[in-house]
Formats: C-alpha cells, sequence, structure tokens
C-alpha cells in the first residue's frame, strides 16, 4: 500500500520556524484582505515596473541541525591561537554565568532600544551601572551608554572637542602612540571635515595650533605618560584634551580624569566580550559634566515617573539625528548595547576588587615575561608598562614571529625589528612559556615575579566601583538572580511583537544564534593573519555574495558596524568616486524630507550641503521639486539619498525616474536599505538604480537588535564604486577606514549567514511576501478606527502601514503618546511613534508574527480606539482616564483606587494577557525631569534596597 | 614599588562564586551566632568522634575557564560516530530553540519537583502537555509524568501489573523481543520479589500462568507484531497486557490501547533528548482510567483553586513513598521532569504532522537502506517494519561491524551471524551510502523509495495531539513566548532562594551546565564500543575516585539514576552479599522512624522486611530499641538504613554504635546520603561504619533538580560489596542491571565533576562548612518566634533545621500550609513540610545563599509570625486573614477587595521584592477536587484562549 506524506516538513525553518502565519492563518488573512492569495496581494502592492527578474536561487535550503553542521565545518576553518597582539583587542574571559544569562538570553538580545523607558528599566540599569563604571574608572563625571568601537569614539572625540572647544583652530593633534586603526578611522573622519590631523610626539605638540588633541594610554607600543601637562597647555589655548584610555589598566593608573581629560574615550572589549575578530563591543565615552549635552551617542539618566518614582530613561535625546538631523552631534545611532551591559555584569560581578586583581595580574605576568626576556639579553621597551612591551629583535623579526606562530601565539609586527607583545586575562604560565621559546628561551615560568612596573607617578589613588551594585553580586547565585530581575523588568521579543515601523523586529533564531558562542567565531584577533581567519573569509565572501544576488551590487563592504556607518560609508565612497572622477567639488545631497535622520547626519558628515526635497501629500516624492533642485544644483550634485520602499510604507512607482534624474545630473544615488525586508526576493536597489546601499543586517538579516545594539551596516555598491570602498590599514585599500576592524562586527556575521542558508532564495522571498502580507492584515484590520496614512496605487501597504492619532489630540486630548503608553498596558511595545510624521505610528510586524499575535495587537489597538471614543464622548474624563494614565503599575492597583474606571478596565484593557501579563516597573517616565535634573550614574543605595532586602 | 595584591581572587570559584556569604557578611554571621569564627562554630557542631583524619586533597582547584578547557580535553576523548543501534536509543534532532529555551535556561532546570502548585504552574502545563502527548500516542487514558527509563519502567508496570491483576499467579511473561536491558531490570526486580520471569515468544505464553505479560513493539529486532490476541487471552485469564512502544513508531502503528492493552511504557527519548551516553531521558507510562492509582510516579492532574479557577497539581500524592512508605505503590520519587518538558515541547513544535513526517520519513529511509541490501543479495528481516532491520551476515558479522566504524557508524551485533540497523531522525543519504559501503555496496543513496513497508492491519487508523496546544506553536517566535510565559509563572532558584530541608537547592552553575549540551556528551549511544567513550571513562574514574575519596567507600556505581535508585541497588548489593556468605535468608531492616519514606519503599523491593525504630524525644535514634530490635532479630537481621546527619538535622553522636551494633548481629549499614551536603570534607560514611551509601548527586553535587529529575543517586561500597555491585549485559558484572544504561544518566556526570574539580578539596569542606554556617544562622535569627526543634548536644543545628509551627493550629488556627502558601508571598518557596515531623517545616538554605538572602527568608518567617501574632491576639480573624488567604494573586487585586487588611499588607508582606515581586498565577490550589474530579490531560481549548488572544 500506499500512504501520502503530509505536506508538513519539519526541517522547513522558513515556512513553519521562521515565518509566523502557518498556511491555514495565511487564507484567512487573504480572505479578511480579500484577495486570492500572496501572488495577487503581492502584485498589488510591488509595482511590476520595479519587480526583479529572475527569482533568488540559492540552491537547497538547510535545515537547522544541516546548518550548525555546515557553520561547524567553516568555523574549524578559523584557527584559534592566543593572540597577544593587543591593539585594543584582548583575550578576556566571559564568565559564565554572563554568556548564558545575557548572551545567550532572547531576554536580553531580542530588546528594542530603550526609548520605551517603562518597558526598559532592566537595560537600563544595566547601562547605568556601565556608565557608572565608565565615569568612576576614567574620572569623569559622565559617561554615555556605549559608541561603536574605539576607532570611531576617537573621531567622535575629535568632532566633539571641536564643537566645545573655545579655540577657532581647525587642526586636531594625534599622539602617535594612539593605535594605528584609531588614527587611520580620525583621519578618515577629518578630511571631509576640513580638519587637519597632526600626527606626532606628545613633546613637540603646539596647543596653540589645535583645536584639540588625544594621547593613548598606555600607548600602542605599552608606554605610560601622565598627560597632564600637555592637557594643561591645551586648555591654556581653549582647546581640548582626550585620552584613549584601557579601562583595565584604569585599574591600576592614574585616571585620564585626574590628569584634566576632557574627555575619555576607549573600549571595554576585556571586560568579558571576546574579540570575535574584530567585534562587536562596546566603546565608551566619559566627558564632564559641562559638555553632558555636546556628547554623541545614548545617555542613559535617572528621572521620576508620574508618581514620583525613580525611573531610568534615555536622557537628552534632543542632541539625536533623529530630532537634530544634520545639525545632530553625530549620525551615531546603533550603540554597543548587549555587549555594553556585559562589560557592565562584568564589573558588577568581579567588583572594583576583582578587577583590580586581574589588572594586577596581567601585570605581573607581563614583568614576569619581560625578565625573561631581559634575563636572556633582550631589549625590552618601555621600563615602565602595565600589559604590552615591545622587544627589538633587529632581524629576526620575522623568524619570532612565525616561531609564535608554532607555538600557538601571535605576536604583533612592529616596525620592521621589533615585536609587540600584549598579556591578557587568558595568560597562563604556559603562554608566556611558549613566548619565551618563540625567543629561543627555554625557561619554566615558576611564578617568581612580585615586583611591579608601574610608574610611581602614575599609580592609581583615587577608589572606583564604590557603589553597592558592584559590591552585593560576587555570588553567581545572587548575579543570576540580578540578571534576571532585570531581564523581567523589560519587553522583549521573548514576550510580545514589537511593531516597530522601520526596525523590523523579527525572529532572531536560536539556531542562528548559537555560532555566535563558539570559540572559532569568538576568540579571533582582528589583525591575525589571514590564514587563521579562512573561516570567516568563506562567511564573509559566501554572504557577501548573496548580498549581492539580494541586491543587485557588485560587492560588499562589511566594514560598516552600524546603519548609520553604512550611510556614512556609502557616501564616503561616492565622495571619492566624484573625486577620482574630478569632480570632487559636487557636495549637494537631496534627501527627502521624510528621510530617516541619520540621511542628513551622516551627509553632514562628508561635507555635503543637505537640500531637502518635499513630499506629496500621498508620501511620495515630489518628482517636480526633485527634478527641480537637481537641475538647481546639477553643477555641484553629488547625489541623493532615498529610501526604498519609502519610510512612509509606499513602493514608489517613481523611484528609477528619482535615479535616472540624479543620474543625469551628474549625481549618485544611495539606497537607504533599511526597509530591505519589503524587497528581498521581489525587488533589487541596484536595479532600481542604486549607485550603493547599506543593509541593515539587524533588521532584514536577523542580527538581534540587543537592547540598542550591536548592528552591521554593509554596504553594496556598484562596480564603478568598487575602488572606493573603505580600506584599513590591515588589509589595505586605497581609502580610509570608517571602523576599528576591517569587517566591522564580524562575529555577527554568522547570524544573517545561518539566515540566508536556512531560508534559501524562495524562503528570503516568502518572508518578503509574508512581512507584507502582515502588514496590509493590520491595515485592514485597523480600517474605519484608524486612518491609514500612504498606500500605494492599488490602496496596499508595504511592509508598514503608518496610522494616523492626530484626530485625538482635539477630539480627545489623546496623543500618540497616550497610546503608544496605553499599548503597555495591553502587553505591547509601541509602534513607531511621530516618524516619519509627528502624530502617527508606524507598525512593522515583519513576518515572523503570527496572525494570533496579530489579531492580539489589533484587538488591542482597537480597544484603544474605543476609549478614545468614550472620551469623545463624554463617557470618561478627559484628564483622568486610562491613556492618560498609562501605563498601569502594580503599584497603581495596590494603592487606592480613585479613578473613573475599574481596576479591570484600567489594567487588563483587551489585549494583555492575564495570567502572563507584563507589568512595567514604573509608571509614565517624566522626560523634562529627567533632562532638567541630569544624572547618569547610579543613583545612591535606596534604590537597591528592594534588591538588597 | 611594591604593592598588595588584594586578597580577593577573582577567579576562585569555590570562594566566591559558588559560596553565597562573603568573607565580611560571614563575620556578621559569626557575631550573630556567637562564635570566634568558622572553626569554632563547626567544632561545636560535629562531634570530634565522627570528624575524618585528613583533609580532601584533589590538588588546586580549576578556574571556569580551566575547567572548561580541561572538560573539552576530555570531551575529545568520545569519538561521536553515528549510532545506529537502536534498542531504545536514538539519535534525533533537539530544536535549537528547545536547547536554547529549557535545556540550557536556569528558569527551567533549577526549578523544584512542583509539590508546591502555586508557584508551579508553568512546568505542570508542560508535564501536562507530556501526559496528553503520551496518552494520545498510546491511546490509553491516563498516562503519568515521566519515569526513570524504559528498562525501569517496565519492571515498574510488571509490579503494577501484579497488584492490579485479577489472578494470583506469581510468574510474568517477557516478549524475547523486548530489548536486552529492559528484560534485565526486569529480572532484577523480579527476583527478590518472588516474580517468576518466563522469556519467550508470545506464541508460546501460556496466559493462564502468569499475572501479566510485556511485548515489546516494534520489537528489539524490528519486528511487528499486533498483541491484541495475546492480550485477549491474558485478559481471560484475569492477567495484565503490558506493551512497550517506540512512541515515534506510533505516530505510524496501532496504538497499544487499541491492541487491549492495559499498560503502556516507553522512552521519550527520541522526542528531542540527546542520547547522553545512556541518558538522562524521559520514561513513560500510560494504563487505563480504571488503573490510575495504582501507577507509580508523579501523575499531574487539574483542579482548581480557591477562587474556582483551574490549577495544575500533583495528583494522587498518597500513592507516594512519603506516605504509604513500604506500601507505596513504588520506590520511585525523582523523575525525569526536564526531560518529560523537552519532549513535550518537541511535540507541541512539531504536532502531529510533524511527528508523522518524521515517522514517515525514517521508515521510508528504512525502506530504502533495505532495498539496497537486499538488491545486493543480502537477506533482510522482517518483512515489514518500521526503522529497524536485521541482516544475516553469517560469518561476516565482525568484518561488516568494523567496516560500518571505519565509515563513522555503529551498528549493532545481533547473535553471532547477524547485524542490527535502526534508522533515526538524523539519518542522511551519506548515512546510508556508509551502512552499503560498510556491506561492500557502492550505490547512491538517490531518493527513489516511496514505498511503505508498513503491515497495512498495523496502521494507525485513530488521530492524536488533536488538542489545541499542539497546533499554535509552530513558528519559533510563538514557541518561544510559550516557553518563555511557562517559565514565568514558576518559582525556581533563579530568582530565590528555595530552603528545602532535604533537597539541598544550591547554585547549578553556568560553568557546570555548560558540557552537558556538547556533541561529545550528548550523542553518544550507551552501547558503543568502549573505545569510543574513553572520555566519559576517564571522567567517570575520576568522579569515582573523588567520590571514594569524600565517602570513605571503596569503589561507586554510577548506574543508579535516582537517589531512591540507589537506595534499592544499595540493598541489592547487600542482599547479594548475604546470599554469597550463605546469609541468604536476612531479610530484616531496621529503619528509624524518621527516615526518609523511599527507605522502607526501597526495602520492600528487595523483599524485606521493615522494622521500625523509634526516635528519642532530641530526634536521635534511640539506641535503646535499635539494640534491642538489633538483637531480637539477630539471625535475620539484614541491616539497617540511617541517614546521616539525621533527617532531623542533627550530627548524631551515637553514628558509630548503631553500626557496630548493626555489624555485631550480622547486618550491613545503609547510610542514606541525603545529606552529605552537612559532611563533605568533615566526615565520610565509610568511616562511621557504614557498607554503603548512595550520593544524590542532584543535592550535594550540584546536578540541577530540573523541576523533578533528572537526579542521579551513585552509590559508594566498602571492598566487600565490590564483587556486588549492579552488573549490565553490555559491561557485564555477576549482578544484574538496576536502570537501562550502564552508567545511569551519564551525561549529567559533567555537572558533578565540574563542581569538583572547580572546588578542590578545601572548597569543598568550605562549602559543607558554610552550610552549616547558613542553616545555623537561620536557626539563630528564628529563635524566639519558632521553637528550633532537634540540637546537637552544644545546641548547634547541621545543614537544615525544623520549626515548629504546631502550637500555632490551636493559637490561631494557622497550619504549616498557611505558612508556607503566605512565604510564597513574599517570594519564597516552601521548607520541606511536614517532614520528618508532621506541623514542622525543615529548613535548608545550602551553602549558595548570601546573607541577603538569608535575612530576607527571615524577615519573611519573622512577619509571618506576627501576622500569626496578631491572630492570636485577637486584632485579625482567624478564618480571614493573610495567611488563610495565601498566596495572593494579581486577581485578587484587580477584583473588589473586601479583607479586613490592606492589598498592601496582604501583597506586600516585608519579605516580597516590590517592583520585582513574584505572583503566583492561581490562588490556593485545592488538593481534594483534584483527587475527586481526576483530569491527567489537556483541558479544552478555554484554559488557553489568553496564550492564544
Amino acid at each position: 500500500m500506499t500512504y501520502t506524506p503530509t505536506d508538513y516538513l519539519p526541517y522547513d525553518f522558513a515556512n513553519r520556524r521562521h515565518i509566523g502565519p502557518s498556511p491555514a492563518e495565511m487564507e484567512d488573512m487573504f480572505a479578511v484582505l480579500g484577495v486570492r492569495d500572496l501572488d495577487q496581494l503581492i502584485d498589488e502592492t510591488v509595482p511590476a515596473s520595479i519587480r526583479q527578474a529572475e527569482p533568488l536561487d540559492f540552491g537547497k535550503p538547510m535545515s537547522e541541525r544541516g546548518l550548525l553542521w555546515h557553520m561547524e565545518q567553516v568555523a574549524k576553518k578559523n584557527k584559534v591561537l592566543t593572540s597577544l597582539i593587543g591593539q585594543g583587542y584582548h583575550g578576556t574571559v566571559t564568565p559564565p554565568a554572563i554568556q548564558r544569562n545575557i548572551l545567550e538570553n532572547p531576554a536580553w538580545y531580542t530588546a528594542y532600544t530603550p526609548y520605551q523607558p517603562e518597558i526598559s528599566q532592566g537595560r537600563l540599569e544595566a547601562l547605568l551601572n556601565y556608565q557608572t563604571m565608565v565615569s568612576d574608572l576614567t574620572g569623569l563625571e559622565i559617561a554615555n551608554a556605549s559608541l561603536l568601537d574605539e576607532g570611531t569614539a576617537c573621531a567622535e572625540a575629535m568632532t566633539m572637542a571641536q564643537r566645545v572647544a573655545k579655540t577657532k583652530a581647525t587642526a586636531f593633534f594625534v599622539d602617535e602612540n594612539c593605535h594605528p586603526q584609531n588614527i587611520a578611522v580620525i583621519q578618515t573622519r577629518a578630511a571631509p571635515l576640513g580638519i587637519e590631523v597632526i600626527v606626532g610626539s606628545p613633546d613637540d605638540m603646539d596647543a596653540g595650533k589645535v583645536f584639540g588633541a588625544i594621547f593613548q594610554y598606555p600607548g600602542t607600543h605599552g608606554h605610560l605618560r601622565d598627560f597632564a601637562d600637555e592637557i594643561a597647555s591645551l586648555h591654556g589655548a581653549g582647546a581640548i584634551g582626550v585620552v584613549s584610555a584601557d579601562p583595565l589598566a584604569l585599574c591600576l593608573l592614574k585616571e585620564p580624569g585626574a590628569m584634566g581629560a576632557d574627555i575619555a574615550v576607549g573600549t571595554t572589549q576585556r571586560f568579558g566580550v571576546p574579540m570575535g575578530y574584530g567585534g562587536p563591543h562596546a566603546a565608551y565615552m566619559a566627558t564632564k559634566q559641562q559638555y553632558a549635552r555636546s556628547m554623541p551617542g545614548r545617555l542613559v539618566g535617572v528621572s521620576i515617573d508620574s508618581h514620583g518614582n525613580r525611573a531610568y530613561r534615555l536622557s537628552l535625546q534632543t542632541r539625536e539625528q533623529h530630532i537634530r538631523r544634520e545639525k545632530a552631534t553625530s549620525n551615531v545611532c546603533t550603540a554597543q548595547a548587549l555587549l555594553a551591559v556585559m562589560a557592565s555584569f562584568y564589573a558588577v560581578f568581579h567588583g572594583p576588587e576583582g578587577l583590580r586583581a586581574i589588572a594586577q595580574r596581567i601585570h605581573r605576568k607581563t614583568v614576569r615575561l619581560a625578565r625573561g626576556l631581559e634575563a636572556a639579553g633582550f631589549k625590552v621597551e618601555p621600563k615602565a608598562f602595565f600589559d604590552t612591551i615591545t622587544v627589538d629583535v633587529g632581524l629576526l623579526q620575522q623568524g619570532v614571529l612565525l616561531s609564535a606562530v608554532r607555538e600557538g601565539v601571535n605576536l604583533r609586527r612592529v616596525g620592521d625589528t621589533r615585536v609587540g607583545i600584549t598579556l591578557d586575562e587568558l595568560t597562563r604560565p604556559a603562554t608566556i612559556e611558549a613566548v619565551w621559546r618563540a625567543f629561543g628561551i627555554i625557561m619554566k615560568d615558576d611564578d617568581f615575579a612580585q615586583e611591579y612596573r608601574l610608574p610611581d607617578a602614575l599609580v592609581r589613588k583615587s577608589p572606583y566601583l564604590t557603589h553597592p551594585i558592584f559590591h552585593m553580586n560576587r555570588a553567581e547565585t545572587e548575579m543570576m538572580r540580578y540578571m534576571r530581575r532585570l531581564a523581567d523588568r523589560d519587553l522583549a521579543l521573548d514576550r510580545a511583537m514589537i511593531p516597530l515601523g522601520s526596525c523590523t523586529m523579527k525572529l532572531n533564531s536560536a539556531a542562528e544564534m548559537m555560532p555566535v558562542t563558539w570559540p572559532e567565531f569568538g576568540q579571533l584577533h582582528p589583525f591575525v593573519p589571514a590564514d587563521q581567519a579562512a573561516g570567516y573569509r568563506e562567511l564573509i565572501d559566501d554572504l557577501s555574495a548573496k548580498l549581492c544576488e539580494i541586491t543587485g551590487y557588485a560587492a560588499i563592504s562589511m566594514q560598516p558596524n552600524s546603519g548609520a556607518q553604512g550611510e556614512y560609508a556609502g557616501l564616503l565612497t561616492i565622495a571619492a568616486y566624484h573625486r577620482a572622477e574630478g569632480q570632487g567639488h559636487r557636495n549637494i545631497c537631496l534627501i527627502p524630507t521624510s528621510a530617516h535622520g541619520t540621511n542628513p547626519a551622516s551627509a553632514q558628515m562628508v561635507g555635503w550641503k543637505v537640500v531637502p526635497v518635499k513630499s506629496t501629500a500621498t508620501g511620495d516624492i515630489d518628482l517636480d521639486d526633485f527634478r527641480a533642485k537637481a537641475e538647481q544644483h546639477a553643477d555641484n550634485l553629488a547625489g541623493c539619498m532615498i529610501t526604498y520602499p519609502s519610510t512612509h510604507g509606499v513602493f514608489e512607482e517613481t523611484v528609477k525616474d528619482v535615479c535616472r534624474i540624479t543620474h543625469d545630473h551628474g549625481g549618485q544615488v544611495y539606497i537607504d536599505g533599511a526597509n530591505m525586508n519589503a524587497m528581498v526576493g521581489l525587488a533589487r536597489p541596484g536595479d532600481l538604480g542604486g549607485d550603493v546601499s547599506h543593509l541593515n543586517l539587524h533588521k532584514t538579516f536577523c542580527i538581534p537588535h540587543g537592547g540598542g545594539g550591536p548592528g552591521m551596516g554593509p554596504i553594496g555598491v556598484k562596480p564603478h564604486l568598487v575602488p572606493h570602498l573603505p580600506g584599513h590599514p590591515a588589509t589595505g585599500g586605497t581609502e580610509g577606514p570608517v571602523s576599528s576592524a576591517p569587517f566591522g562586527s564580524p562575529s555577527l556575521l554568522p547570524i544573517s549567514w545561518a539566515y540566508c542558508l536556512m531560508m534559501g532564495g524562495e524562503g528570503l522571498t516568502q518572508a518578503t511576501r509574508v512581512a507584507i502580507l502582515n502588514a496590509n492584515y493590520i491595515a485592514r484590520r485597523l480600517e474605519g478606527a484608524f486612518d491609514v496614512l500612504y498606500r500605494g496605487k492599488q490602496g496596499r501597504v508595504a511592509h508598514e502601514c503608518i496610522i494616523d492619532t492626530r484626530p485625538f489630540a482635539e477630539s480627545a486630548g489623546v496623543t500618540v503618546d497616550d497610546i503608544a503608553k496605553r499599548l503597555i498596558d495591553n502587553g505591547f511595545h509601541a509602534p513607531t511613534m511621530s516618524w516619519p510624521v509627528a502624530g502617527t505610528l508606524m507598525i512593522e510586524p515583519t513576518e515572523s508574527e503570527t496572525k494570533a499575535e496579530l489579531d492580539r495587537f489589533c484587538t488591542a489597538m482597537l480597544a484603544i480606539r474605543a476609549e478614545i471614543r468614550d472620551i469623545e464622548e463624554g463617557r470618561i474624563d478627559r484628564d483622568n482616564n486610562p491613556l492618560k494614565n498609562a501605563p498601569h503599575t502594580m503599584e497603581d492597583l495596590v494603592k487606592d483606587w480613585d479613578r473613573p474606571y475599574s481596576r479591570e478596565q484600567g489594567c487588563f484593557p483587551p489585549g494583555a494577557f492575564r495570567v502572563d501579563k507584563y507589568w512595567p516597573p514604573v509608571n509614565r517616565v517624566d522626560n523634562v525631569w529627567g533632562d532638567r535634573n541630569l544624572t547618569c550614574t547610579c543613583p545612591p543605595m535606596e534604590a537597591y534596597a528592594d534588591a538588597a532586602e
């Protein structure tokens, strides 16, 4: 007899694991939308003129198990040696408790940026701990919640210095002892801004000629120097002193603040974050209180909620690009939140005495190593050091380096005759013996050196990490519970849909995440010899090829480690092309008013002038205005920056016209890839006429948002731009680098690769189609209750939809904020608020949400609409109603209830789970109070009494 | 200059990660206890006469990183081949989402057995899903929440059959096609109970001579047979039919219930649980409703809470040993909860169509394999099969087996001329081609076979997994959220201390847990050739050596896979020794009345008679009574079972007398190792006079409780007992096996080994000392408020303390249950209730809790005492007060509040966290209702409406 196998494939990751709606649910959704099938919906949504010719073909998709097996084979091609190369990247021990409970825990890694503070108190506390740690270690009053990497942090420090300096000088001094990649990134950043970079010895610095200077501490070759005098002379000239410092060294050494530094930057990678072949890790920036408002990046601060209780939030958001656009302090948008959280927990777990002991141990081991070398007659520099020494070996350089590799150790090539060695937390006696053997010394490391070689004058005298939070979590049991408590305060993807328009909060599957914490991907130094990173190479090449096929571009640069970095790198590439074509004067960039704020901010960073282009009433680019502006600026048109489908969530039919007009006037087209999740497999930016695009791998390609980073923004370019892609001191290229590491944050790439491999071309395309289905389903279900703004010609939205809440301001006194906070009561993160249009909500469900969850969301929204109607029709007070009082907390429940609606109505609106309800830990957070009373370090102990009791 | 390194060692796992109190906290605790230091406290607690002579010396303790590196080296010595050996162990795909969110998630693995249903609704639902799955697949009405392994499940089925059979026959028939280890475990179990085991072909069974029979389905060599006729003939004789069935096969094949079977057993290992070299995995048992009350093991049932809302709980607990002692249905105590939860989520994730597709795929691949072999002329048996075939290769057997190993495949040796092959979920074309090559066949597996070879008459006709819960969680996003919601309903160690006396709920560190999910430990079949398990061998040998040193015994058997199994195996070992000494008649076992219920239940299982021994008023064994009973039964004294320190939490000074008296009268001494956490490094059961002890690795040695299992109960024995330790068909030995696999549940052993390696001898001893410190601290802090029962001569308790709540019954109408439920409001799992003395609470904090957490607990207990005083003194009603109404839920808060105390008082007693409060999802659960209205499968859909909405 024969049997009919079911058509259900248990190993079909794409259709049954990644994509939310089941086939049956989809049928129901088609009925609601009045379409026959998905093909019809897509035909009605995506204009035929922009559809790609050939379907994506990546071969047979892999099962989860097949993927993990394949990934393992590739991982094994990376050789994990002990890298003592230093240069800002160090071996470190990730405490298993932190690895398991943070890095591998969806409650932490699937969270979004904490813009909605009421549902983000846990990660805000962790980031506040981070800021406190940085502030303490650097001896500066205020620190931000992380930057992308040390190189970009240096560059940000430079531009910040220019903003706050009291001199009009246009040069910036860079200590020649800075890490080479830091110098290179500074130079890249400086050039388009017209900043002259002077690299030299601090001894030769002319403070009167610069608006600021940066010094590395310890120096890249290990030197220790007190920069107090240099900084004093800078201050005398109205200039700014920046120190790029290793935070672990600061556990033993005089802090930048004590040297008078205005700004300190650096990386917290060695606080428990694997090197990852270059990233991601969290860079830090700290400064004096007086400069707080000029600091780039996200800043967590303390405020109060509507009941006057303490609450955390992001402070001073008005500095950021989505408000200030090209006038923003920076285009920095993504931070490295997840990695900053890890580093902060590392400090919480070890505490000051633990960090000090780790630093001491590393230092003493370095002394031991040096003594052995010296005893054998080698010349070791410098005399005093922390963890890094340089040995002059003359002609033997190559021999020593190769010999070290044979011993399983990577040393640093310094000049033609020297070798650099930087020890770290992982250094064992066997490591030191291996290094000695590389130098021909056969000796046991028998733990003899108790000696210290820190300069007396630079020994740290001030305490740090004195706050109780750094003293209460030594035991793993307590630590585990502290991490759990913080996680439980937050609402992430592991509990509910996060329908954030433009942010594409889709599934980050467990299988995709698993390889990230494999040592073969985690423990590679970014500057290892290429043959040790063959696995990464294979991964990067194949993923690049797939991304090229998806986008229609010729090559990909993985270097940009955020979306905004991608924009910036893409514009730099265009600028370099123009220069190469003798068109270096072109500096006008057309940007629609609806563009994301990072677009103008990035254009500003490459020295371009932003010319805004109007939108039509339907949300499309106003083609007449575009043409007029292009003609007007034809001589100087550098290019345009557009987003496709538009930030209004519509597939504009005119996109090809826009590109053609730009090209006709000598410009290049930058197509922002933020909305690629609506395009993959259906249309290719390269085909539309784009010359360059960035791809937010943390949106479309499944890298989790990590509570505000990491992200990745690789760029794809047309063939003529390939020669002008970012280079790097470690890998070559004609252009300078935009990031510290050649491939940005490569340890994230297994996630996106895994996604592509398990979805296959067909699966990726289906994901796009279902993303569009889900958005249209929501738009249809909310119709009548809310106005859906912006649709395509046939009435369809793309992968997101915008609903208008402005009418309710007048009719009921209800703001978009009220609706967002009321959604928290319903157990949802709000959609994107007031962007791209003030007073609206932009909803992007992604393909990963089931119909059941979409329905729960629609139930919540419709219930909110009914509550608004109650106000409109006078059934409930305009000022005292569930919307104005949202979100409701357990504290509300336990207190006397004197509201014109019941506890039940207040706390259990129809979208909320009953048993499994999410309770925000605070009531509505007061934003103004927090900015007026800026506090960005841990508040005093009583805040923790609850936890300690 | 020189610096003083801090005395803080960041890599000191023992003192700063595993042990809770910091050095400073300990000083404060000494002051409270009025001792100078820990030495003094220990001297006052542990009698000098029992202290061990030499400190433990395991060399230098490892850091977490050192441990993981070392563990990796050992792991690599295990060779992971593709094992097609079958015999109840199969390759399977653990869905990454389940691995990450269940197996690697402390919210699941650190939970305790769900005896407190209000804080266990999540895992109870998962286990109810498991029972529903088993019930559906087997076609029987009721299933329990897992047994230890298939072999013991078969043995339990045998004894259950004897209990419920209507015949007085004393023989049990065993199908010769049962897996060999199942037959062996049945035989071991049968012998002491006087049951005759008849192994033979079902064709030859004489139903009139037996009280029951067990059949394997599919048979161990692949045969499929409908046992309906045999079972009918058994029923005709008043006997019971048992089928041991592969649940995956049941997705395609006629279910045991449809054959009329009374009981079905089997293993759910292949539902996503790695083989683990033998375990742990969950065995199942299902039966007819009429036999529910005779079924062993834990049974989850549906009941209601005090508001009439649905709530889950453990049903029919009165069947269990702690109530019925030697009259219990079984000594089974630990289940395999965590693994049952995994298997249930596997079914939830795949659903019936997924399981069916997996089963079909395996079957069709087996057909393909068979066709290839047949085409080459090999004789393949049987004609119809599911996943297992047997090939007669004559003299070539050894050659084929070796050739297969060279191809990376383990096949099964069957008799002298045959080879068995069992395919599984992991089988790929490459696997089939490798097997063919082992037979000399060079052929591509080109996916040709669509043919099925299931017997028409045995094709399954009934549906299964029809409940919506098996249909709503296909998308990983939904699945992740479902797992999170269930986890959040429960209170486990990752949120609060679980001060369960006798259960030792200590830290299960992340580093200890990491190796468990490495494939080198997970993917080994228990019957692989020894050279493929060299890593396991090294681990087992070294851990055994350490456990011998800790206990003072000569050898360890790792076979018992629970504490009760350890007791049983230990008593079997003693019985075998007596037989060997010509003392086989000895059958009297002295057991103190205070013993854990598993002690008498285990004694009953080896056919011994239990003679209870009194306790004195101070809780010690009544030495006079003991001596008298020993003398009275001198001729037949088999031995005694005692616990040390006693179940009253006291180091009895007379323990050596008890042992001597026993020995003097020809008996052997079993010292229950439940309380080893009070002894390690301080005293050794072997030195006290014990002949055998079991060690609860899931207590003292850090294996997590997993919400009610897995556990491990290896036994240590004195030299004279070594020859009589459990054997196994796969590894030899003179005695029969007690478990299916030779080493029990070996994939758990890395946890205990890691613990020993990272603690070192000194660290293990310090853990014991601090466990005693923590218990004494609690006892002192509660003094005055509660009477602390049972102390040593100097007024100290051991590692736990018992407080008396009986006086409050009269004074305030408050029961121990009220206090336990009120602790939930305070955010705590209750201590052990009413054991060993009714009306008491036994508190064991373990060494892993910080002083801060101990203080929070004491705050809670003292506040409860104050509430009791309010009742006693008439300030609040005896029937309507926070204790009687505990636990309080959010539903209480949201509803009208008509209680004589405030919401604040009800919900936020002083021990409760404020922001991070744990809310039980249900009010107090009605136990009686649940047993009266027994329902043990998923209730109808409306229960899930909340989740689905």
